[in-house]
This record gives structure tokens, sequence and C-alpha cells, in this order.
């Protein structure tokens, strides 16, 4: 059954105040779709004109757009507190609850309480699950793995021998941690496979996208620090480490022992060569293909990588590059007509 | 067993005549592979040379050339009846018939008749699945999914809460569909996930290739049209629109928000940025990154994309961009011995 | 329980000879990282500083250099000898032994002997499964398939019906063998899906990464060599054929029939269009776009790639481009004011 609030309620659990009437909200929406038990917001100013368009019963909105509609929600991020509305809206994922009898648990794997625990997960020897952590259907969990409290793993997602996972992570389904490292090498006895015998350790409060795929370590561990985001798709390749709070998009690729800094960005389809440095704060652009050292605070796009104002130069003018090609055989030839060129050859000789 | 089938029993089955003997076909092969007892089929005049050649019993062919072969299944499109005689030949996937008892099925769950249920298959509350479906090994249909009828869903598929499928529809092994769209922002309060409330909407006779993914809408849905066909490996972000008939290669990226007409195609590896819109019939090359829109009936390539016959000149330039430097140079020089440059520079002041 | 060695076990399971005492050894690690119980290595002379320092408990190291230890181990191939030690320490995954009553297998399926069964693992008619081969909770084998000895399935792996495994290989958690390639053309009567009834076949000792996907032909088959290591999220299309030894690396796509050589590495994103022939012991850089075929030998990059130096200059220029765009308008305005190109227009009219 899906919640309502009325406005003053969702006001109050924002600690933000409301005009208009008290309706009741029965979802959020845009302010191109919503009807009129509907909340809504705006928080770019380019939509204003949409205020008189929409059929949202309220919207959330700065102070001095308050006056163009009725019922309002008042606050100075629009989009943050709707994004907190959201979550009120938000039922959970999956409405089974407690431990079936169809997974396998080792016995000698310690549970946390409250736990939910779905039909054909399994739990190897010796892992820890902490308290409230919800297991879907399909999931893997390797010996000795430590889970913290308030984990999620959704169907089919893996975990191999060894991992770390922090307090309140979400792993999405068909997401695959603690795979072996690409380790391999050719060698006058053919081609060797060195055993990979780390593991990936993740902070507090990660989430990993679906299909995405993290390597364990050769030796010591890959890790990802507290609050990191990752897409779907994403491959990070063993002794890789990822610091705090960054955005790694869909299908970037990470290769072994590069290191990423805090509040990075790397956009989708981006690739870091290995043993590379990422300072903090650097954002990366999409399909960039970074092939040396990036310093800290930096901006950059294109493969290989330029700073990214040459690279909207570059992007700009290749389109010119045939015309270049024209221009500079014209100047050849006015050159050639006038003997200047023959000159000059004949001066250096 | 496999089938076996006279050749005018296929030329029957098709609707097309045919020449020589009536021999038993045991299966279908290309003319390089065929041997006596298989069927194979012209359908590229270069490749006319093979026919002396080709070992097979029989060969698909257009009238022209019947008179080269002697047993011929003759058509005006040998490749389309081909197709049609592989579907002859084709086995279903799976012999495994009815609902295992090792499946978990909700019991609100509705399930339509004549389904195929393999073991570990996790079925949620409130999902209805239409009549004729097969869902293999750990598939995961969360609660409130809708599935069409005729619908296939390979093993350890998965369907995030509320994904509407269409009839028809072939989601390959490992796809996921209604995963989190990737809703994150960087607020003066750390980073807060936007919680994905809205789902996706999958049309009829959409197939979904093996480890896709595509996100559920933050609000609203994802959609994908009536018959496009997703290859394996692509990222579809939340809030994508697909048209119909499109074909989306292998390891295509699409950001959230973005919009793709109807009968466009999708090369390997593309990148389609966020909120942009493609019109119909957009052919968009291999390994290209869309950072515009583009209009209907574009053919498009590069990273960031130029129209195609621009990106062929500019990538024959390429190479010679070496050599251009250097011949920037010596003109230069050239005019530095005249001093044309330093009196023109003169002249500027 | 972690295993332990002395140093002289250690010496002489590798067929070495060591000096120092004969200390316990009870894990490897790197020069910066090891113990005083750990075994480290030197094998690039570049890190010869380090020995200084580190606090490991004996090096393997050349002779040359053995003097600037107490306890060591002596070789010519320190690197491989340390892998073999890798091999030494690493753990099995898994605890799990026997056949779990909880998994599905068709009584028509011929299981060797000394395998591994996990719960949920589901086995299809008539699959023969060689001795000692390891299935890990949610593989699926379709029906028909041959998988040989020694072949490990990690969790949620899958071959479709037919795949063919030959002895020694390792499919990493999530991927996907046998899937139908992408079979489908725009036809008058709409878009056709042709029937993939081909399959894939894999030889000895091959590796296969998490969540790649490997598309089985339409005829025939897609075949993978013996000892070539695939690396996770790689995409194989139908029909392709790569041969022994090579490095496919983490996010490659490989587009239908494409041929690769023997020894060949294909560096990270890079992308190899359908049809194209790639020769033996070739080298692809990272996100290289291949858009034709690459002789034997050759070393390649970029996207459409051209030979690596080529590449390489490229790449050094490009940054330069707008400063070449200014060169030439300067170039021009100074012939301008001469009248040089107007004199030169007007002569070639």
């Amino acid at each position: 059954m899906p919640k309502t609030y009325t406005l003053s309620q969702i006001a109050n659990e924002l600690g933000l105040s409301y005009q208009g009437d008290d309706i009741t909200i029965t979802r959020v929406n845009t302010l191109e779709e919503a009807i009129s038990t509907e909340l809504s917001f705006l928080a770019n100013p380019k939509y204003t004109a949409q205020l008189s368009q929409t059929k949202a019963g309220a919207v959330i909105i700065r102070k001095e757009h308050a006056h163009e509609v009725k019922n309002a929600i008042i606050c100075e991020e629009p989009y943050y507190a709707f994004a907190q509305c959201m979550a009120l809206f938000s039922e959970p994922e999956g409405t089974f609850t407690g431990v079936s009898p169809f997974a396998s648990i080792d016995p000698s794997a310690e549970i946390g309480e409250n736990c939910t625990i779905y039909p054909y997960v399994y739990i190897g020897a010796n892992v820890k699950l902490g308290d409230n952590c919800k297991l879907f259907p399909g999931t893997y969990i390797g010996e000795n793995c430590l889970i913290g409290e308030d984990c999620t793993m959704y169907p089919n997602s893996v975990l191999m021998s060894r991992t770390v996972l922090g307090d309140n992570c979400t792993i999405q389904p068909g997401a695959i941690l603690g795979t072996d490292g690409y380790g391999f090498v050719r060698t006058p006895h053919g081609i060797h496979k060195i055993p990979q015998i780390g593991k990936v350790e993740i902070g507090e409060k990660v989430e990993i996208g679906a299909n995405a795929a993290i390597d364990r370590a050769a030796l010591s561990a890959t890790r990802v620090g507290d609050g990191t985001c990752i897409d779907n798709l994403v491959q990070i390749g063993h002794n890789v480490t990822i610091g705090k709070d960054c955005f790694i998009i869909s299908q970037v690729g990470i290769a072994g022992s590069a290191t990423i800094g805090d509040n990075c960005t790397l956009a989708g389809q981006a690739g870091i060569a290995g043993h590379l440095n990422i300072g903090n704060n650097v954002t990366i652009g999409p399909q960039a293909g970074v092939a040396r050292d990036i310093e800290a605070n930096k901006i950059v796009s294109g493969s290989p990588t330029t700073d990214y104002s040459t690279y909207m130069r570059i992007s700009a003018l290749m389109p010119k590059l045939p015309d270049l090609f024209k221009r500079m055989s014209k100047i050849e030839k006015a050159f050639a007509a006038l003997d200047l060129l023959e000159s000059q050859e004949k001066k250096e000789k």
C-alpha cells in the first residue's frame, strides 16, 4: 500500500514551513507530470515558467517564488528537500523478512540480529554479517568475509572470500567483489597465473552498481573509501585504491594499482591506466583515457587526456582539420609559385 | 534429437519452390563448411565463386544463380529465407518443464498458464506473469512486476520491483532491469542518495543482452520501445527513453534522461551524454561520444561526434598530422628567412 | 588455518638454494609492507634501495644482490619464483565439498569423479562434466554442454546449451558463455531475429573474467584458444575466433566474426569491428578502435588505429593543435598583407 502524507506532515518531517491548504500528498513527481495529489519542486530557475502550467498539488520552492503557487513548502535548497521527500515516499525493495530455510549458511558463520536472508543465499565459513543486513536471492558470500551493519546485497551479487564491507553498503544486483585480479605473466615457461592472495576492502556507505566488478589484490588489498558511489558495469583492477566520496560513473575501467584521491569524479567510459596517481578533487571527462598522473583539483578530458579547456578547443577544431590541410596546401602552392620555398631550401643547403 | 526435413518440406514451409533432388537436410551451414546433408545459402554475389567449391547438399539462391547448382531453394531474399531455415533447425533452450517445487513464488503472485519455472527462481509479491513464460534458474522478479506473455528470462537475470515487460520479451542471462539509477548529489551535508522511486517499462518483442543493466527512473519510468534489441553489457541510465526498433550494440552507455528516437542504431562502445535528444533513424558509430543533440536521419561518428563524412576525412588525415606540423614549420622558416612575418608584425603594431 | 613453511622448505619446493637462517615464513608480501615473518622479492633493480628499509624476514633475489640481505632465496627470475611462492600460500576458494542435495542435476548428466557441486547449481540434460570440477552456487550449465577436467565455475556463472570447455578452465563469477549472438536484421517484414544455432568452444587452461559475455555462433562456433586469458566485462561476439595465449583485457569488445591470432594482447576498452583479421603477436592499445585488418607482429593504438609510433606522435601533437590553427592564420594574414595569395589566385584563374 502506498504511503500518503499531508503537506504539513512533510514540512514537519523536513523541519520546514509550508503555505496554503494542508492537502494529502500521494506521491512526488516532476512539475510536468505531477497531478493534483502530488508534490513537485522548482530548483532550477529556468523552469519557473512551468509553475503556471503545473497541475501539482503543491511545490517545494524558494521563498522568492512562493507567491507564484498556492500550496508550497518553502526552503533554501528545493532539490535537496525534494530528495528527502522521495525518501519519504520510497518503498524498501523486497517484502520478505527473516532467514529463509532455503538459504545455505555455514554453521561457523556469525549472523547479526534482524537480518533478512532470502532463499538461495549462500554464506560460507567464518563469515561475519552485521545487524540489519539484507541478502537477496542468489547472493554469495565467500568464506572469511566481514560485513558491517545495515548492508544490502541485491540479487545475484557476489563477495568472494575475504572481502570486507563497512557499514551501510549497498551492492546492486550482479556486482562481483573480490574476484581474482588479472595476474598473468608470459614467461619462458608459458603463461603463468599469479595467484591473487589479497582481498577487497570497502569502506562505509559505499554503493556498487549492477554488474560492476572489483578485483581482489594480488597481495594486500584493493580499497574503496567511505562514501564512494560506483555505477553499473565499472571495472576496478587489483590493488587499486579509491578515496572517499568519489563518483565513478558507468563503464569506467581502472587498471591495476592505480590510486584515485578523494572527491574525484570519473565520467562514463573513462579509462585509467595502471599504476597511476590521481589526486584529490579531480574530474575526468567521459571516455577519457588517462595515461599519466593527474594532480589534485584538475579537470581533464580526451584520450589521451589534456586539461579541459584545451580539450574543448581541440574538439571544436577537429571538424576544421580537413580544411586546415587544404589551407596548408594552398599556402604551399603560393610559396612554390613564388619560388620562395625553393630559394629557402637552397639557402639551407 | 536433431530435427531433419526434406528439401521439399523446407521449401513448403517457406512458401518457396525448389529444384533438384528432394534430399534430406540435417542442418544449415555456411557454403564453406556445409556437408552433403546440409543446406546453405548465397546472398552476397561476391561469394558466388564458392558455389563451385561447396559440398552443401542444397543452396538457397536467387533465380539468376540457380543454374549453377543442382539442388536449390529459389527466392528473392536468400538471407531472410536462410534465417527462417535456422529457426526450423533451432532447438529451444532448456528441457525442463512445469513449475519447480524448488522455486520460491510469493502466494500473492499471479502465474499465467503454461509457464516454465525452473528451480531457484524467486518471484515476489503481487507479480503478474503472463502465459507461456519461461524463467530459468536464478532469475529474480521483484514485487509488483508485470510481465507479459511469451517472455523468457535466462539464468540469473533480474527484474527489480515494479519493472514492466511487454509480451514476447527475451532477457538474456545476467541482465539487470530496474536497479537503482545513479542518483547522488554532493551537498553541504555530504553525498546524498536520491531514492529512485520510478521504474523500468519495456515494450513488446524487446531483447536485452547478457549482463546489460537498465536503471529504474528517479521518478516516472525508464522506457524501451517495442522491437528494440539491446546487446550485451549495455548500460542504460535512469529516465532514458529509447524508441522502437532500435539496435543498441554491445557496451554502449546511455546516460540519464537521454531520449533516443525510433529505428536508431548505436554501434558498440558508443556513449551518449545525459539529457540529450537523438532523433529517429540516427546511426551512431562505434566508440562515438555524443555530447549534443542529433537530428533525425543523421549518421555521426567520432568522440565528440561529427557527421560521418567529416569523421572519415578526419580519420584519414590524423596519421598525416605530424607531417602537417613539419610542413607548417618549414613554411614559417621560409617566411622568417624573408623577414615577411616580422614586417607583417611591425605593420600590425 | 594459514599455511606456514620454513625458508628451506620453500627453497626446496622451488628447486632453489637459500642463505641465512631457516626462519618460518607465514606469508608473502611486498618489500614495503612485509614484516619479519614474511617473504618478499626484488625483481626490478629500481627498487634495490628498498632492501635497506624492508622488514621482510627473507627476500627472493638475484645472486648479484644477495649480499645485501641476510635471509634470501637465490634465483635468476625472482618475480616468477615469487609467483610460485604465492601459489604455495594461496588458499583454494571455497570450503564446501561433495555434491549438495540442493543442487539440481538432470538424471541424464554424467558427473566426473571428485567434483564439488554447491547448492543452487543447475546442470541440464546430457551434460558431461569431467573429474575434479568445482561448481559454485548459482552456476547454470545448459543441456549438452561438455566440460573437461579440473574446471572451476565461480558463483552465478552461466554456460548456455552446447558450450564446450576444455580442461583446466576457470570461469569467474557472473561470466556468461553461449548466450545468443546479436543476430537481428531489419527486413521489409520488420526486425527479424536470426536464431543462433551455433555454440561456444573454449580450449584448455582458459580463464574468463567476471561478468564477461561470450556469444554463441549463429552457425558453427565461437572459439577461444588454449591458454587465453579474458578479463572482466569483456564482450566477444558470435563467430569470433581467438587464438592461443592471448591477453584480452577488461571491457574489450570484439564484434562478430572477427579473428584474433595467437599471442595477441588487447588492452582495456579496445574495440574490434566485425569480420576483421588480427594476425599473431599483435598488441592493440587501450581504448583503440580497430576498423581494419592488422598484420602479425604489429603494435597499434588510437581510434581508428595507427601504428604505435604514429599514435604517440599524434598524441603529443594534439594539445598543440589550437596553436597550429593560430600559426596558420598568422601565415595567411602575412600572405594576404603581401598580396601573395591573391596574386597566386589570379594566376590559377
